[in-house]
């Protein structure tokens, strides 16, 4: 359903165990960047109404979030900061075509694919973590990532036909899953 | 109150009843910007919590102007679409200054004083358009243009003592004025 060609291994969840303040703090800024990542494709596409709608959606949801993430990390003494990227996403924009309608296919269906790839790490960490309250939390998150990664798959759909929007899925699960596999060494939500 | 340095003239009026259309138009144009504005000034100081909360709120706020305007205009059977925008932003963020915190300062304080300027306006279309679904829907948004525009000065403060934010937002409504008393040729809603 979520379109991703791998699954998150051992070594991940090694990272979370040794790092979870700093995985947290990062889920913040992930929340954050996923607004703003809608709130640049409801730009690019204004004039295409579906997108702006379910982008205004996305957007709240998103924020809300974000301030959710915030309020835990305050709960936990966790002071937020900036804290340096991983390559994840930079890597994932590396491969957005630049003519339209490419462009707009690309940028929905990696937007898709990363919040695929967050709902499979936020099912992994309510399975993983201990702590209760942190556990439910990345339960309550899991559905609405599933979610937004449905919508950007089906407004891909908006801009070009089903069988070339499938195909470009596919070269781009494999390319994510491929960055995956690399990891970082930076402890984040995608390394 | 706004902290305007001047009241809009009845030449934009003109404007104004010579190309309702556009206006509108350009006002969704507006309520998309607004929202991308605070957004960029949401990740820019991403670790000022007080900052980080009032502008999701904006956001939200802006976005569902955004989405009004888009159902007011698909009731009149008006197509949105991308315009050329005047060049009242360009010239407002021209005068942004580069070294932080005034840089911090000045974005705020412009994104304040275009606030104001909505507020000031949709007041005039309030009392000025004869139609009633119109005159109350300008009406109905006065309110919280008022408000955003506290909101960005009040945060301001955060950034730089009140001497030296007071002093700069009275450069920057002067420029603002100068910026309103040119109006300019294309009938936009800060034009």
């Amino acid at each position: 359903m979520l379109h991703l060609k791998s699954e998150s291994q051992a070594r991940w969840l090694r990272q979370v165990d040794e790092n979870l303040d700093e995985i947290l703090i990062d889920h913040a800024h992930c929340e954050h960047k996923a607004a703003a990542t809608a709130m640049s494709l409801l730009g690019a596409y204004v004039d295409c109404e579906e997108l702006t709608r379910e982008m205004a959606v996305i957007i709240a949801e998103e924020l809300e979030h974000f301030q959710m993430v915030l309020d835990l990390l305050k709960r936990r003494g966790i002071a937020f900061r900036k804290i340096r990227p991983g390559d994840y996403g930079r890597r994932l924009n590396m491969l957005v075509r630049s003519n339209e309608p490419d462009r707009a296919v690309d940028r929905l269906l990696i937007a898709g694919l990363i919040e695929a790839r967050s709902c499979e790490r936020f099912k992994l960490l309510k399975d993983h973590i201990q702590d209760v309250e942190l556990a439910d939390f990345y339960g309550s998150l899991f559905e609405s990532e599933a979610r937004h990664h449905s919508s950007y798959v089906r407004l891909a759909r908006r801009f070009q036909d089903l069988e070339r929007v499938k195909a470009r899925l596919e070269e781009l699960a494999l390319a994510e899953a491929a960055i995956i596999e690399t990891g970082h060494p930076l402890p984040r939500m995608h390394s």
